[in-house]
């Protein structure tokens, strides 16, 4: 049984999710299907489940494989699997593992970026991934409330209710916020995020850019622990799920 | 009547091309069914008709108004109209022009992007936005067969059968070839482009950087004045119409 690591790529708008459905519209069934397509009918285990509508550029996952196939051919007919099938979901890489090696237990450190167009007109090509906001925002006053979130806290007040987490303690390494031509893109990483963390966390500082709370906001909201003081939730189009980082 | 001037942004996948059709599948039917819901029913006259599949950064169109609102008003509106109609078209800009402007006889140079994505892998999220060539292409060949299509030239191998331009003489005025990180992106300009001529160009220095033709085929090509000796049309998917300038 030869264990194979996944990076995969997809644009999260046609799936519910990564988590497989009973309709099979989740990212995990597109690739199950391709597996299957290999005689490989095993379950995919992935370093994060993402929302509906969010979009990955590295998501990783590992299967334990029936069949002994060169990795490179794993990746060629998958992708040639995905293609045929009108997918929006591409395997970037395939590499042979140790059984040791769990996408979602061996993790150390899981990136996400945050996407806004902040300008006056929409964008056609960009419609999809990424939250189109008008009015400029504040971006100083955002920087400073994410660097009040940095380390080791209690986020309740950016969990979801639906988060099944046993713990709403999280250690936020980095949460950087820079304008890229005509959008301003968050970046942040931990070990591990709580659901709707991200988004939770964006929405609340997008209110902070708006100049609708004062920067001092993040921080009241976190040490609240009080899901009604966080921001509406930023929507799920403007998130990708960039990279997982394992010890090599 | 007011004249008005509109830089478009589209994404061509979903569409016939700019033209409108009895369908109405054409980017100009969309823009035309926003129009009349403020009352305007004129025809849009365009920069430069785009071929289906092909996208839009800089798109520009001149219609004359029955109403007088301001720019900003019509902005909104049309984008209002056409996300309700989850169309893939955005407006960028509306301008009040004088009524000798014409978006197609004004233009005074028109600027094209191909993007090729040159890896391994296919890229779920730019899917039907880039031509995936997976071997590394030669970039130094592909820019000197470039260089040697400079100047003023019969273009009749690089014209489609169906061009119904009255001459086949163009002055290709820039030409060039730029690695950007995991894409390769060819940007060329003229004050005029036969019909597929972008592509029928790309096309042909794509042979020249797999290295199935030498450099010198470009100009041997554009000399021969045949369109057999034109290399493959490359596909619409990573053609973008970037920008149009105009006397100010």
């Amino acid at each position: 049984m030869p264990r194979y690591r996944l990076d995969i790529e997809y644009d999260g708008v046609p799936y519910c999710g990564w988590q497989s459905q009973q309709g099979g519209c989740g990212v995990q069934d597109a690739l199950e299907r391709a597996l299957a397509k290999l005689g490989e009918t095993g379950r995919l285990i992935c370093a994060g489940r993402t929302d509906a509508g969010v979009h990955a550029l590295g998501q990783v996952a590992h299967l334990d494989f029936t069949h002994n196939r060169p990795a490179e051919i794993i990746q060629r007919a998958l992708n040639a699997h995905l293609e045929q099938a009108d997918e929006r979901v591409a395997v970037l890489a395939v590499t042979p593992v140790p059984e040791t090696f769990s996408a979602r237990m061996s993790a150390k450190k899981r990136h996400y970026l945050y996407r806004v167009l902040n300008a006056p007109a929409p964008s056609a090509l960009r419609k999809g991934r990424v939250w189109h906001l008008v009015r400029p925002l504040d971006i100083a006053a955002m920087q400073q409330g994410a660097h009040s979130l940095l380390g080791h806290h209690d986020f309740t007040t950016f969990r979801a209710a639906s988060c099944q987490a046993k713990s709403p303690m999280r250690t936020l390494e980095t949460f950087d916020i820079a304008v890229m031509d005509d959008e301003v893109h968050f970046t942040t990483s931990a070990r591990s995020f709580l659901h709707h963390q991200v988004r939770s966390m964006v929405g609340t500082l997008v209110k902070i850019g708006r100049g609708q709370w004062p920067a001092s906001a993040a921080r009241a909201a976190l040490e609240a622990r009080d899901r009604t003081r966080c921001g509406p939730v930023a929507p799920a189009e403007g998130l990708y799920f960039t990279k997982v980082d394992y010890d090599s």
